[in-house]
């Protein structure tokens, strides 16, 4: 089976740049794919994606080396089992709050005997290998996100559980939820303060930690303080802000 | 009928800061359209973009007070009808490379009698208005691409063509013809003079000359020249330089 | 952020006027958003919508003043949420049956510390404003539909969770749970006299009262009574009863 | 091979009644279909509709006996022929100008030794049968319109042309080219004049002729005169009026 | 209403030949439709298909007499509902594990007073008749998959469900879920014993049983056991096959 | 630039074992792009491809080292140039009759000076790499179909225009051309001799000769011969193929 790169990366203790899409387009995807990323998550829940536009998404990153991941929308079984028979290589699940949550998650991602996953590999194969059955409970990576007060409360329930490889921060959800403004980097102390929790609780399980970011220079901040995943920015707000730029700069230089 | 902002910009002697779409999707086209653009181009040309992707992505832009555009592939009736009836409230053909070329262009995108463009503004109604059959040959704005040698040796023949609006300048097919390297901006010497040349001729026969660009100070320097309408970018360049940098910081952040 | 004429219209105790969309298309949903109706309402449970077409749908409707209002097929977190962060500004949702039910209907839809909405208005804050989240949950409407057997036991459990604005009776489901004939308006006596129990509780409760209709009659009838929000016919039936009929006279006409 | 009921009700001297489809789904195609038409012609010159999406267009008509026909973009020998391979029982070609025009429109809908149509029926073998290749020159029907001042002066040419099995009357454009306002029904007398020179000439050649019209009243009219196949409305057009007659009604109702 | 060929080859005695559709396109499921296969069943939990690319192939379907059905990607009540009111004749449900699961699946797929289906065959009605909703629930078939150790634990439980007409064995999922190879023919002994053990409580229950089968040799043996349903191959796996073959024979032919 | 193994085949006197694909799905041309073929032809003549599908096509081959092959509509610029500009590395062209069409041919597949092919390679250059614009018009594969009599006549006049490849044979067209019935394999007597003739002034000009196959053992002999770019069968034939096998085994065993 074809290896999983953030296996390789978290491995050796180095943390994977991972690009965000939330363009449900298999050019941008594409384009993106070749800009270097360690991997790409398509985002099935605030992105504007679905099932069947990511598929020919998860083409399009296919033809690179970069590694494809999937947000689902929910803990749902159906989208979980769905977006890895579509080949995903690492699968995201947004606000697990219990550890009964957690043990879903894990159960709908993985085979038999750890887990419920229905077996029907059918894109999965041609991207992972014939061998895709045998290895896939090891070789995909499954996070869940920790972004609400029900999650720091349950956060040991939820990373002892075994067979979850990851965690992911939704440092705005979080903020939301703690009573914070909603922001991606400069966070109020209080969000702050749980981020760090979570991170040291995470590095104590030995779960691997990512986190949204705003900016590059968040994104080396956090990766200093022991993140492994660090996404920064997305299709859509990159080409905005691109775009907000030139305009800019051509009404200035036009003095309008 | 709705008025053309291209048109009122003109009018008053000003430029008009066009964006360029290559990503067929109707959500990157919304989000381009509310950078503040004067005018959007759908490119169905070199763009990854068809008919059936552009409805929606007309619609997307009909959101905003962008004025959408459309380039068609080629010099062929059956699209470029398609795209007026579809609500393009400009038209850029490529390769218009002789009086015959211009006239026909002209012809496929009036009504008689200016024209023998097809009645049926099935959509162009719902954006232009119930008036538009009366007035959509004086609103709607066609562009000739001058790009390659024929176009400049019958440059004034084209140019006198009654009912061609403006012409636009693609830089890097008019330098691959002219046997210079394609790029937008710094073109070899013989590619800048046939710019400026058909830049001085458009303006002689009271034509909007248009051009391509790479970046916003070739295009304020364009319009300091004269050019009215100059585009920069495009939505998958700006995303992918976005990303790259991106990329580049955090690679060169984490030493690799 | 831009207000919901849904919201204006009932704050002076008037009553909007809903058409309906089963077809998945953006064309018909653009050409539908320009007939004059007060909202139009995106069926994606019996319609033959799904997400992916939904966005499309939602960007021809922001092309008029008409708001922009999703059936979803269920009660299910993830599709609540992502037709939300797609620039719905109502949700209706089917077979709210008990006072959890609407409770959860009423934390996937608002933001905390309302309720537990993710957050990432992607398309969202482009149609209703940068400052979307901020007013989000005063400007988007939720309807729990009222139509089964079970609902009609909880009622005024349902009506007096907070945060729900509105009901949506269903008729013909409803009369389906009573025992009666699946029909909109000439609803038989029980089911009649269910929808009267309805809206007299809603009414009690503050909460704004919508319906189903077959014809224009029905609706004002019932808006007579005091619904609020009346949905008449559908992209599809009118569509179809006005080819039914062409074809009937033409078939009379030529004595087929 | 299946028989086309068009020429069916031609060879009796009977006239078709034909259903128009402007919105690009194959829902909207499917229920339509059930309504009766002899005939449905998937609009792709003014229809939003392109071949992508005529395919399932063409599958929906094809659960009911009604005969598909398509009208193509323009006069181009790939899509003319694409619309047949998809599985067309007829074709409706517009602004056909000259005897060349008509004479390569009759080559490339026909297997030589008749013209020079490439043979690959992939699924117009599924919808006509195994032996489609030996009946489809007999079987597909093929319509010119006629439409411009230069049809009109190249009308007995251009009828004349042996395989050319019907024309196609557009009243809006044969109006616009003669000077008149684009009505379907109504039309200027000079308009008028022109039809009914068309519908003269058509007989004496032995070729069907058809209409486009806005009532049924006018479609009833021109089958008294001798035409043979007649469209009114469209699914667009039809839906538009039935909102349009339910928003006046509510607001008429609610004294707004 | 239109009759379930199901229904009547069960009625007999007789089993169903049943296609099966991973590739989410109409083309390639009309082309399928027209091989003869008694039913043909459209994956959305392990094809790469979605509800909205169902819907086309629902149609190139009903283009013949082939009975259509659609497998759902797990037991929840919004995608039961919307591929039945899209004009499923049959749904087949993932993982039912308890009587619990069995009455749900039952609940959703039957109206009221045996279920909660909510009423809205906006297809379904073009494809059934419109006497749909009073047969609906005598017409449609229900198949519950039986893949789990937890279903074979409560197997009784879930036979005697009231409405439930069938199971549908997955030998792959059931061998995993045994500790067996993943095949779907020649299982290990474990799984071959849990097979003929669910079969013969089937039977016991007058439920009928349908399984899948990688080859026609083991269809037609389980046919011959009492299975009445069974499938053998898929699109995407015959056409691979076949491709495969093609492959190996040229490679040989040129020596390589 | 990535280099194409077309040419590297052909160089070494090989030839190529080319697949077909007819269905407008990037999962079945994934699959069919896993089976071990040098190239596969996405056929946007016969096959019910059009370019938006086909852009996601050619991203799944290209997740192999498979070489992408078009098959365009017809010698249309605006086509040939986006399906170059998509990443195509050959192009088939039906029809080329004459010198003339030979030569427009090589114009709109190459860059000046050597053609008038347009520059934009949006996707080109993400498949083929950074240095595209100045390798394409050595690595792209131009063929031109030899299908008609007139081809026939000007055989020689087309073979020896400079920059045509590649011819390809359509066996049914041509034989359909001259009065034989359309096979693809054991053609009649005069379009054998066609076929061979056609070979052999291809070799005398240098010019690679392939042909369309229905069976592997005719693909074998012509390669025997000196064709060297064999296609056979399609994924809709071998799909079809496979599912009448299964069939009729489960038709006899059933004594059906």
């Amino acid at each position: 089976m074809r290896p999983n790169r953030l296996r390789e990366l978290w491995r050796t203790g180095g943390a994977a740049v991972n690009g965000w899409l939330a363009i449900p387009n298999s050019f941008s995807a594409e384009t993106m794919a070749h800009q270097g990323w360690d991997s790409l998550t398509i985002d099935l829940q605030h992105g504007m994606v679905d099932y069947a536009t990511m598929v020919p998404m998860l083409q399009a990153i296919s033809t690179t080396p970069t590694v494809p991941v999937v947000r689902v929308p929910w803990l749902e079984a159906g989208i979980l089992m769905k977006v890895l028979d579509a080949g995903a290589y690492g699968v995201i699940c947004p606000m697990v709050n219990t550890r009964e949550d957690a043990q879903r998650l894990v159960a709908y991602t993985h085979y038999a005997p750890r887990g419920t996953r229905s077996f029907g590999p059918v894109r999965a194969s041609l991207y992972g290998g014939p061998d895709y059955a045998a290895h896939a409970n090891d070789t995909i990576v499954t996070f869940a996100m920790i972004e609400t007060a029900a999650a720091l409360d349950h956060l040991d329930d939820i990373l002892s559980v075994e067979g979850l490889d990851a965690i992911y921060v939704g440092p705005s959800d979080l903020s939301l939820a703690l009573g914070c403004r909603p922001v991606f980097d400069d966070v109020d102390p209080k969000a702050a303060e749980a981020i760090d929790h979570i991170l040291a609780r995470a590095k104590h399980h030995g779960v691997v930690a990512g986190i949204h970011n705003g900016t590059t220079e968040a994104a080396l901040a956090r990766i200093a303080k022991g993140f492994q995943f660090v996404t920064v920015g997305s299709d859509a707000r990159l080409m905005a802000a691109g775009a907000r730029q030139v305009v800019d700069r051509m009404q200035a230089g036009l003095g309008r």
